[in-house]
């Protein structure tokens, strides 16, 4: 995989689907490059947000190629390649590698619940060996509250002693601070990246060492989320922090998926993006409307995404 | 599917896997087919302790076309389907249809948490018209303490009302008999049939008007299952009930998998049986020592499997 790390603010692209709910790659490539254009630096797609566990391997690996073929620069990508299946872990991180995605995101086997440590050294072993390819950088995907599979620790601190160069890093979406300070205090002046699960902690993570975010939010404020990336060393910073992160809460009322493409489908006035996959369902013209007229009334804009959605 | 419904003691039965983790059919149909010749009247493949969703979409279907093209009855088939996407359910579900089985055993979706009945009724609404069959008979799979997405009784209601013919049953594997009690409840007189999730509560459930048992450790105890399903309305049933009881609650103080895999390697003398997939791990010489004393002082035996394996 490409040499230079990422860093900053990324993405986990939401998923464009038609209302026969099959993908709807040219919205999607679409979106991705909107994206990388106003404020990500990358993007994580087919993570949790992206509704990644809602599509097929085969699913995955077409719109990953799409966004290839169309000029997304594959160092720029950190797709989702952990599933409940070891060789569908190996087939979407093999085909990542190949790719020359930066890394890719790599959730545990979250079927089983209660299983040791020793079962996810082996699972995430196992796909390292299996991929074989010493430009591979694995990044932990830590989402408790969904997955309700965690990653300890000590569990990091083994895989990295195995797979120094290719265990990169994690996104923290435990929703816990004092998990990422944690994270942050162990992995200190290693080459293990943290990333912050969400905007809101995106300024201590960035004091605490952290290399940046990934969040369900960049996906429709990445341009206010960069800003404080790139300032976050200057006296501005706090008020830049606590602007984003009034922006997240008021999003985060609502269910999180159908909430990010209500806001796109009604700011880049393109009413297809609202459907969803089941099990999740659309977020509806009565919130959606909430939500918008919350957001106007914070003076959230997306610059430019109706002109990139009517080329 | 065949127009016969299943009832009585099904297994899932637990998939065999070489030393590499690849799958293992031949050592797989023979337990498939010892099961079937001793006590089980169906076979719930691809279930949880199947480590069904440590298999890939083309394994499961691969092994579901050895298991009849070898002779296994396609009636006595409830293969599970249910995936997290849509399309793989829709796979899966497609396939078993066309092999003729008599039914197949659904898990919602389980990745998202939390996700409201309305977006579980559209996951198993999509699934059943977009496979199309008449033929086709859904088995709700609730199971939370694993898949943590409940299946609640409206929306059972809602899905029967909707899909009469289709939606046949459910195996409640919540551990809970209040709430395999309610279910009897609710869909007494109706076709809806009630599995209970474990032989502990298989007298129980034939008392109260549900049809069997799905249970883990039929892979292991089906004789003995099968004889107080045959005899319920028997004086002895409630000792029957306390024989089978004692040995589930023996096994059950070990991780299930491992244990039944332990048991089948050590009673069929094929020590190759005790490989699962990660994130499982296999049960250990240690444990595996101890659980075969416990069941040989329970006057355990598993008659012929060491004769079937040798085959």
């Amino acid at each position: 995989m490409n040499a230079k790390r990422l860093s900053g603010v990324l993405s986990p692209a939401i998923t464009s689907f038609r209302r026969d709910l099959s993908t709807d790659t040219e919205r999607y490539v679409r979106h991705a490059k909107w994206l990388l254009a106003n404020g990500c630096s990358g993007l994580a797609v087919f993570g949790t947000n992206s509704e990644a566990n809602s599509l097929s391997v085969a699913e995955r690996m077409t719109l990953l190629e799409a966004l290839v073929i169309d000029g997304v620069p594959a160092a720029q990508l950190m797709p989702g390649t952990g599933c409940c299946a070891l060789p569908d872990s190996v087939t979407l991180t093999t085909h990542a590698v190949k790719l020359g995605c930066a890394g890719v995101l790599m959730l545990p086997p979250f079927y089983y619940k209660g299983v040791p440590d020793d079962g996810l050294f082996r699972s995430f072993s196992e796909v390292i060996e299996r991929v074989g390819d010493s430009r591979l950088r694995v990044y932990l995907y830590h989402i408790p509250p969904v997955a309700q599979v965690p990653i300890s620790i000590p569990l990091i601190e083994r895989l990295l002693s195995r797979y120094p160069g290719t265990v990169a890093g994690i996104k923290d979406s435990s929703g816990d601070w004092s998990n990422t300070q944690a994270l942050l205090d162990v992995f200190k002046g290693s080459t293990f990246d943290v990333f912050a699960g969400s905007e809101s902690f995106l300024l201590a993570n960035l004091r605490g060492g952290g290399v940046g975010c990934i969040s369900a939010t960049a996906n429709v404020n990445p341009g206010a989320i960069h800003r404080l990336f790139e300032q976050w060393k200057t006296p501005q910073a706090d008020d830049l922090q606590a602007a984003i992160s009034t922006t997240r809460a008021t999003i985060q009322q609502y269910p999180m998926i159908g909430a990010l493409k209500a806001i796109v489908a009604h700011y880049g006035d393109d009413p297809a993006w609202v459907t969803v996959r089941p099990p999740l369902m659309e977020l509806g013209a009565d919130k959606s409307r909430s939500l918008v007229a919350e957001l106007d009334q914070l003076g959230f804009t997306m610059p430019d995404l109706a002109l990139c959605d009517r080329q």
